[in-house]
């Protein structure tokens, strides 16, 4: 570690945000770029790491570097800390080397105390400027720095509106903001015990230590686990001169997108507050002008921020999120970063990017996290539907999806009804940080204050969450649980719709459809399929999923489950006979019946998959699970069957078991009963001689479920190619196949050496793996699994993100001794976690051929395996 | 391979018993030792395992062989195959590696033919004799290499008595025979379509194919499988020169032990039958003479008989099984082999051997199959209950032991009623070796019939089981399901007991006991625990069973399981109340009640241990399991609660699991309720302080079940070392203790290294640590692994031995990883296999610190670990 801690703007660069931070990077480059920032310096992050080591205090050196970068500022602004005439104000903010919007705690126009706030007036022939700047300054610092409640402050400045019968803070007078400020800091005094602190370097040093303290808050850690970012990796601090939005009507303060971070529109897209410091403008409290009225009201200011804009959009070859502050009609850019989108954005920008010639296509396919896709493969409302439903009101389009539910008016109440499966609308005045996790929770987000850029809009756009912010017209009242709207209101039991690409909300539950993978999304996939390796299969059933996984661009079925079709109800009765039966006589009756069924089912599911790969599960759950449970049905199951109710209750409690997970399934079944693999082989295969007729190409992918040792599954695989044979010979042609089994069992994957000598592939199945690898039954681990991840024993779901420290070692291992064994194995996955984007990445590291997935996450992990591909190259 | 495959018998030694097999390793040594041995050649192992490539056909060059050893056969005895005059006879037997009772097949007098039966009458001047064996070769023969059914044949013998009216075999004369062979050969030619071969070399071939073919018949594979022999290892086929037993009165035959194979007295012991052929004594279908008797009838013979033996037995410094047959008062030794024995005879050889210098104490550790023991662990009738109970019969105490049950009258119905769970005493006139299973299953076995060398007798020894056979005064009808005695008639619901050690016979079910380790026994194992290595504990939970496990010998417990002390009578309702209750405090107020009875229970296993080490499991099991089934009992724990029958109720549903296996269990719990872990922890630190305050030397060892995950684990020992420092604080006092965990999940073995740097000891949990690798749930395997080991797709249970080819491969990793990184790791096994003499040895080999097993396997582990550190030195 460097005994550095301290960097001047002009020391830094964009490359070196690990140190610095993203924010005081990109202050560094701009700084470079000679575009117009207002000086200063950042205390890296190395510093906050060595704040935690030395109990939360900042050490005597560090203050002796700050005093001295301090004295720089001073020399450059020519300006002093608490200086009587011209005093040298600053902002101290939080900078991590990843962004957290609303995470982090601002401090803004640090230095002022009794004497400065005098020179500030001075200054700037503004006293009612510099009181004004003074209290906001106390009121920011008791509570950002100090702990002390913001209410104690908004109270005393309510009480002065009050008395003066006013109602906007700028209807105050100095005068008016001169006795705020006393009684400001008597408040503060009452609260802290001690006096306000008069010295700036006691302020900003106290400033400092907030900012590192606050890497640690609630908020931030949720912050940080929901978007997997290191807890080691601790923020920088950034001390920058002060300019002064809020210096009068011809300053202001407002953020901007290079790009429409909602559609990816390149246009300048924004809103600006005038006489405004920043805070006003993301925090939603007034609402703000978009960019464009600026060039109106100010072309020149406009003109050149139009050109810094694109300036730094060149420069960093993304779209750039910025902030600005126009002081006196000069700009300053106070912050600019690569901007956070919708996925429709990403993609657009991407697109876009490419064919401007800004960025090649490996760069476009980086630009966009694969799970935030899923907001593209988001349903949207149905036109047909849309038109049944009364629009009750208009808002922002923040965050593009379609939901509904009932509405939540909490964040806890949104995440308590969640939890207990209710679907909810979280609906608020104005979300903020503390709402996080209803809004983790609701299936969608509707506000009734805020912009584009307000604390809802932003994260809902970060989570890939339907928003609609900004609905004026919404009455809304948490204490009455009520949401008023021209003249009718909804309660907590009301279903109400919104559609976040449009910004309307309509009345009751709207059918959804699913997008299709056309225009940019369509042109960005293909980059992705060409640069991708590993090929990118469904987990499809019925001919309805298949068509679904087709249409985003599945590239075969990695597992047709084929219980599936077991439960269908024109044969679950004759399923249920096959179980019941008491010889194998009886039992082959049965299937005979099933078989035209199953046959007709692979017939339709290989005729729409044509020549792509199909791998068909032979029968996998106990057979209790195709059972009646009930009275009713057991008596009609025992009618139908001429048994008595008795007999057929004594065969459903013989087939119960106390561990159905570890029990009498997957290929034990066939063992058991070699007869029901027999009719699958069969079904399998006159199915694919059926399509070869067709004229299509086939080549059918036969699974074996559940194997543990090579002696079982040799014993299931001679039962099942006898009958192929069998087949082959009755019709006189035949199709070639291949014959695998899932690795799921861990004696499997410990042996697997022995598994792929007679087997064509492995696919595995590490939701099964994972429950026996770690001893958790999936149906009961959610009780403490949850609590394992909040008492912090566990960072993931290990049914979510692959275990790959644990069970990857399994997987690991079954890979190197399959392939040393049988060269020409091929490998997939087929568990839940192969739609999962670090897991798909880790597979494509591990050498998989494969990984399949439900049709929705297709287009997700072909992402994933195509950034995995651009990762390896970049490594 | 070497492509000699026929040996003369001077051609080997009692080291080639893999080539030779035993029979043929020993008829060579016996031949180099000048002993009288009628001479012959060996047909190798070697030429049966190409037997098996060859389609199981006897190849040309192989017949050449043959051909010429039978020439050097002819010129040694000066007899020729098929001659008129002076023909040669040969008896063809199988002599596999390892010996193989009752389970291949034998014919005798081979080289008979129309013409050389007329030479052997002229040469003996004994038609009658010459023809009986013609007659004896034509049924075997027919019987054993051509697969004609006996009766065929009895029931020609039986017509011939009848029309003679003569009861015995021996009252038919010379003319009867004759005519008894002629009906014979029609009988061989109706059943086959072709004649009785009458060319002996032609005999000789299809006798040889006969002895390789019955290599692989169905009792010969169940033999093997229950014996654990290599199927691939194959038999020898050894044809000898024949002498006659049946050749008049100065003739006979009989089979001898060295010493006593019951008791291990070291007295010659055995049966003859004066004008026999070998089988009629092993068959029992004539009651045969004491050996003693012997002495009186010939003294001369008995004298060279015993020499003969007492220099065998010191040549191979064991117990020596002879075959001898008397010709003429001409004694020749057909077989010497290592003798079967009782355990308990085992036991005393062994011992007695050492004491007489023959063998050292290492070598006599070896002689006695760690599984045998159980024999000596069995339970004896208590005196005192004996008296209660009327003796029925008497018979012969063939393999000791005691056993009760119902009395069932076929294998089949044994095998079938035990499967149900009924205790079953298999009753037979006599057994046969299609009795096997059938004797597998019941809990002893009673015969009316044969002696202590019959098949019941010898298979029951070998198999561990009491065994009272010879009981003369029972009249058995299978058919009627009758046992009739003294006027008594016994059916299939009447319980009777024997006594194996006495051959007494008792009515009902007599309460039994189970020996200690004394006399030789404890000698026996004074020199196992002075040789082993590894320590051998014991899983106990009770001052009862901790008393048993000190009686064998136990160094320790090794699993002592506090669920169990959950589930007494007096605290089952606490427990309850702490399960149900609502909130930490009425929990904590539960557990209070609980912990003086668990540090009362700790205490009592301390003071009976000493200073011996004690490894406490914390609270292991679901929750669920301590909770009532019953309406009426949860009707009273509500009431008792003061709840109503529905809160009692939706708890126990709430607690109830899909997979308990897999579910919340283990230190999941502790995680969840921290004061369990907490109340246990301070149960065994304040028991152990007492301890110490007797002036016990204690360290107890705290062990946390299921970990999965170092972090887990470290959240538990914090939680539990929290509470032992605060124990330690308020007593003033500390003990030394040792914490670690059970390694049972399979990603506990793959992480080993993590888990071994947080804990002083592993245990593996080879039960749970089955069930997750091979996903196999014990309580419903049942059903899928009998038909896996049916159907030969598994050879052995892995729940009863484990699987040392799997899940042997995480618990290797586990040792190799958790040594490396902590080498202190102190590690040992409490799964049921630890008792498992193979399973031992292998952990032995592995490196294992100590087994723990339930109190009666005690013994078994320490002779399997002190054979394994023999085992290794010999390697």
């Amino acid at each position: 570690m460097t005994e550095k801690f301290v960097y001047d703007f002009n020391e830094g660069n964009k490359d070196m945000r690990t140190l610095l931070g993203g924010k005081g990077a990109n202050l560094a480059e701009m700084t470079n770029l000679k575009i117009r920032v207002p000086y200063g310096f950042t205390v890296t992050t190395e510093a906050c790491a060595r704040f935690y080591l030395e109990d939360e205090k900042l050490w005597d050196s560090l203050k002796e570097e700050i005093r001295e970068h301090v004295k720089t500022l001073e020399k450059v602004n020519d300006k002093k800390f608490g200086d009587n005439d011209n005093p040298l104000l600053v902002s101290v903010r939080s900078g991590a080397p990843i962004s957290m919007p609303g995470m982090m705690d601002t401090i803004l126009n640090l230095g002022l105390n009794d004497q400065a706030v005098l020179g500030l007036a001075n200054l700037t022939d503004n006293e009612r400027f510099a009181f004004d700047s003074y209290r906001r300054f106390i009121q920011m610092f008791a509570d950002v720095a100090m702990g002390v409640e913001k209410n104690k402050f908004e109270e005393v400045l309510t009480n002065k509106k009050n008395e003066k019968g006013v109602e906007l803070d700028t209807q105050l007078t100095a005068e008016d903001l001169k006795d705020v400020v006393k009684k400001y800091k008597v408040v503060y005094k009452q609260a802290l015990g001690e006096e306000f602190p008069q010295d700036p370097a006691e302020q900003l040093e106290k400033a400092i230590t907030a900012v590192f303290a606050s890497w640690n808050n609630d908020r931030a850690i949720l912050y940080r686990k929901l978007n997997d970012i290191d807890d080691k990796m601790g923020t920088a601090v950034n001390v920058q001169t002060m300019v002064f939005g809020n210096m009068g009507d011809d300053s202001g303060t407002g953020v901007a997108f290079s790009r429409n971070p909602a559609t990816g529109e390149n246009r300048l897209f924004g809103e600006y507050l005038m006489n405004a410091q920043g805070e006003d403008v993301v925090a939603g409290v007034r609402t703000p002008q978009e960019i464009k009225t600026l060039e109106e009201k100010m072309p020149e200011v406009y003109e050149e921020f139009s050109k810094t804009v694109k300036t730094l959009e060149d420069h960093y070859h993304d779209m750039q999120d910025l902030e600005f502050t126009i002081e006196n009609k000069k700009l300053f850019l106070l912050q600019t970063r690569n901007g956070k989108r919708t996925a429709q954005a990403a993609v657009k920008v991407a697109v876009d990017m490419v064919h401007e010639g800004l960025i090649d296509e490996k760069t476009a396919i980086t630009r966009i996290a694969p799970k935030d896709l899923d907001g593209l493969l988001h349903p949207t409302f149905k036109e047909d539907k849309l038109k049944e439903h009364e629009q009750i009101a208009q808002g922002l389009a923040a965050s593009p999806g379609a939901a509904s539910g009932k509405i939540a008016f909490s964040a806890k109440e949104a995440k308590q009804r969640a939890e207990k499966g209710e679907e909810v609308i979280l609906v608020r005045e104005e979300t903020s940080p503390e709402d996080l996790e209803g809004m983790v929770s609701a299936k969608g987000i509707l506000t009734a204050r805020g912009g584009m850029t307000s604390h809802a809009a932003v994260v809902a756009r970060g989570m890939g969450k339907c928003c609609v912010s900004g609905a004026h017209d919404l009455i809304v009242s948490e204490k009455d649980a009520t949401v008023k709207v021209n003249g009718k209101t909804y309660g907590k039991d009301d279903v109400i719709s919104i559609d976040g690409s449009t910004g309307k909300i309509y009345e009751g539950d709207i059918e959804k459809e699913t997008p299709k993978l056309e225009g940019d999304f369509g042109e960005f996939m293909s980059w992705v399929d060409d640069i991708k390796e590993m090929k990118v299969r469904t987990n499809a059933d019925s001919p309805r999923d298949v068509r679904q996984a087709l249409t985003f661009g599945a590239e075969g079925i990695g597992l047709c489950r084929t219980e599936h079709m077991f439960f269908k109800e024109d044969r679950i009765f004759q399923v249920r006979k096959m179980i019941l039966a008491d010889d194998t006589q009886t039992r082959e009756k049965a299937l005979e019946k099933i078989l035209p069924m199953q046959e007709d089912d692979f017939y339709q599911i290989y005729s729409l998959m044509q020549d792509k790969p199909v791998t068909v599960r032979l029968l996998d759950p106990p057979l209790h699970e195709f059972l009646p449970k009930g009275e009713y049905e057991i008596r009609l199951l025992a009618k139908d069957l001429d048994k008595s109710v008795a007999e057929v209750k004594a065969r459903i409690a013989e087939l119960q078991e106390v561990n159905p997970m570890l029990g009498f399934r997957g290929l034990r079944l066939c063992i058991a009963y070699p007869e029901i693999g027999r009719m699958q082989a069969r079904a399998i295969m006159q199915a694919a001689l059926h399509v070869k007729a067709d004229g299509t190409n086939i080549r059918p992918e036969i699974m074996i479920p559940l194997a543990g040792d090579v002696k079982e599954l040799a014993y299931v695989k001679n039962i099942i190619t006898e009958e192929i044979e069998k087949v082959f010979e009755e019709k006189g042609d035949r199709v070639d196949y291949l014959l695998g089994t899932m690795i799921e069992i861990p004696r499997a994957a410990l042996l697997a050496d022995e598994i792929a000598e007679i087997t064509d592939f492995f696919s595995f199945g590490t939701n099964d793996l994972t429950q026996m690898t770690y001893g958790f039954s999936r149906d009961d681990a959610g009780k403490f699994l949850k609590m394992y991840i909040d008492k912090g024993i566990f960072e993931k779901d290990p049914f979510q993100v692959l275990d790959q420290h644990g069970v990857g070692k399994l997987v690991e291992n079954a890979v190197k001794l399959g392939r040393e064994q049988n060269s020409k194995l091929h490998l997939g996955i087929c568990g839940e976690h192969g739609g999962e984007p670090s897991t798909v990445k880790y597979l494509y590291n591990v050498g998989l051929d494969y990984v399949s997935c439900s049709p929705f996450r297709v287009p997700i992990a072909k992402l994933a395996a195509a950034q995995a591909v651009v990762e390896k190259e970049n490594k």
